[in-house]
């Protein structure tokens, strides 16, 4: 175990009908909202309505800035900003998915910032404020509700960024599994696979004697794994919703990767498809997982032995190394089993792009991906192609 | 799964040497901190001369109240309170293990109240405002360093009550595994029980679909069942001292207790146990926790039987109440091994003293006691008879 500095202070209030309560809630927490928020699917069952009666019923205003779109664009960002510096807005409520709540990050860190917010993604600045963040989760995938990263696109650069600081940790997260029942069948496969990779990427270390952790990243892992097809037959299922939702944000809170080296490479190498194909993120990562996991699994044979065994019940035997291959086989028939596709030609990639993806994610091959295994220009590429 | 509101904010500073910087820490929540600790065994290895350097080398001043007893004393929570009100502390520092953190946390709580601070404790008053509190932990055990409780004895009426509150969770914790290397073993041997006693209350409930947090408690349990012999064996085992010190912390900081109804109430018959016979709270625990499971164990046999296949590798069969009672074996026989006895006649009590004990914690048969079975007198009684 590595020695490490963690703490997380979101507030978790989770459970049916809690949205109710969004307004006493935020009155704790702020006098002038920014309600952040998508498409306006929030609107269409109702959610939106219950959170505008509560916050007047609490006596809390408001203004509003909705229009975020997957994949968060920095201009929104940069609205948002201006219109909490011009409002005098002391607390920004995202409701929605991860998508929002990033685009809500980074509105936060931009309001005490004289510069622009770009700066924080791509210049290394460290922020020393931020404005404080509360959430209602409409989609378990991201983990952003408490953690402390975000992700942006510049679509004017086609660049997507991810910035990490405890700052934007959001101070509270609404979470009523009831709110996902409505989700269509896609979203809740892509984001089963989300928190399934934010555990992967803290799960294969090469850090000794991390135990315990190992242990409740299986737990994680597993809960998802055994409750993604439950709720995609039975969209209803309270309880299901309620180990997928929970599962989601300890997937993505830190607690994970207490003391251990994390790897990243493959969410950094993800970025590269979304940018290229438009898909979600997390189905870029069931494209890149099973490639990645094949060209690196001989770095900790027994460590794929155990994921096979004590996520997808594949039998103890000697061969670990079998063992090992019939858990990625596993986790690829997973993916499939939740409706989403694995392979880079089935979302109109093709070998003549996978250079310049692998440029874009290697800056041009002078930066190495990951940790569990360091991953040069070359190995990306290989990874990449034994994806198409 | 049950609706909860959950929010742990203490930050974990954990690792080898982080004790080293504790001054530069401290400022960052306190200017004027109040230095509390017990025996003085922090002096024998020169944890004491460290922090004292650290604090002075950062320039935070300080006022020194040690002194305080396992099962710590209102007495002395009430002098420091008067400490910290003289010389306008803003920080408690707690250097120890359970008892000085419970102290703290008492401490804590009494500066800004007017009346006296045992009221929090039988009298039902909730606490507005309460000083910080930090901490650096010398002994895994209770689980204080990042849990809403205090257990504070009234010595002049012979009561050992319990006070809950967000408030007096700790803002940090400093844990270094290294300084556990000197514990006596017996205290490395009831600080594991008492981990273990911390997620036993949250696994055995009766709330149905609660998988993520079962899993959970399991990974928390097994961990300290497969390393506390460990370090027994072997004291300066960093490796092991970390997991258990990161186990400690997870098994009582509210996490594992998400969405379910809680148990507690061989806790509450165990404060009788230490009362009476001044043996260690979790050296009562060892004897309890194997008589209340034999009591309570066909309330769900297959949970009982599903932790003694997770726990100690009892094989599955059939038979479930044969796996049930066999892992209730598999505890005790644990306790043995680290060294633990588990009956009352073993601790110097005997049937005269059963009844007394009983009307105590059940306020004279008045209280019902614990959520998973609920216990009357009559109950408590048969329960401490079977441990004798």
């Amino acid at each position: 175990m590595i020695n490490f500095d963690y703490q997380n202070g979101t507030r978790l209030v989770f459970g049916k009908g809690v949205e109710t309560g969004i307004g006493e809630l935020t009155k704790e927490y702020g006098t002038k909202v920014l309600l952040h928020y998508g498409s306006g699917s929030i609107k269409k069952y109702g959610l939106y309505d219950t959170i505008i009666a509560s916050l007047n019923e609490a006596g809390v205003s408001f203004v509003e800035l909705g229009g975020v779109i997957a994949n968060p664009s920095l201009e929104l960002v940069q609205e948002g900003i201006k219109r909490c510096k011009e409002e005098g807005v002391d607390l920004i409520l995202a409701v929605g998915g991860g998508s929002v709540i990033d685009s809500a990050k980074a509105i936060a860190l931009g309001v005490y910032y004289d510069g622009d917010v770009w700066d924080f993604f791509v210049n290394g600045v460290t922020p020393k404020k931020a404005l404080p963040v509360g959430t209602v989760l409409t989609i378990p995938a991201a983990g952003s509700e408490s953690s402390i990263a975000t992700v942006v696109t510049n679509y004017e650069q086609k660049l997507k960024r991810g910035f990490r600081h405890n700052l934007i940790r959001p101070v509270f997260a609404v979470m009523n599994p009831e709110i996902t029942y409505t989700l269509p069948a896609h979203q809740t496969a892509v984001g089963a696979i989300d928190m399934i990779g934010h555990v992967i990427e803290r799960y294969f270390t090469n850090t000794p004697h991390v135990e315990l952790t190992d242990r409740l990243c299986e737990s994680v892992m597993r809960t998802v794994i055994d409750h993604a097809p439950v709720v995609l037959d039975d969209p209803t299922n309270y309880a299901s919703r309620a180990e997928i939702m929970l599962a989601g944000a300890l997937a993505h809170n830190g607690w994970l990767g207490v003391g251990r080296e994390e790897d990243w490479a493959s969410h950094i190498m993800e970025y590269e498809i979304t940018q290229v194909s438009g898909i979600a993120h997390a189905h870029g990562l069931a494209i890149l997982y099973p490639a990645w996991m094949r060209y690196v699994y001989k770095q900790d044979v027994d460590r794929f032995a155990r994921f096979a065994q004590v996520l997808f019940d594949i039998p103890e035997e000697d061969d670990k190394e079998t063992m090992a291959l019939a858990g990625i086989d596993a986790l690829e028939a997973f993916y499939h089993a939740l409706g989403i596709t694995t392979r880079l030609s089935q979302v109109g990639i093709d070998e003549s792009q996978i250079e310049a993806m692998a440029d874009s994610c290697t800056n041009g091959g002078t930066r190495i991906l990951g940790n569990f295994v360091k991953l040069t220009r070359d190995d990306v590429i290989a990874i990449y192609r034994s994806a198409l």
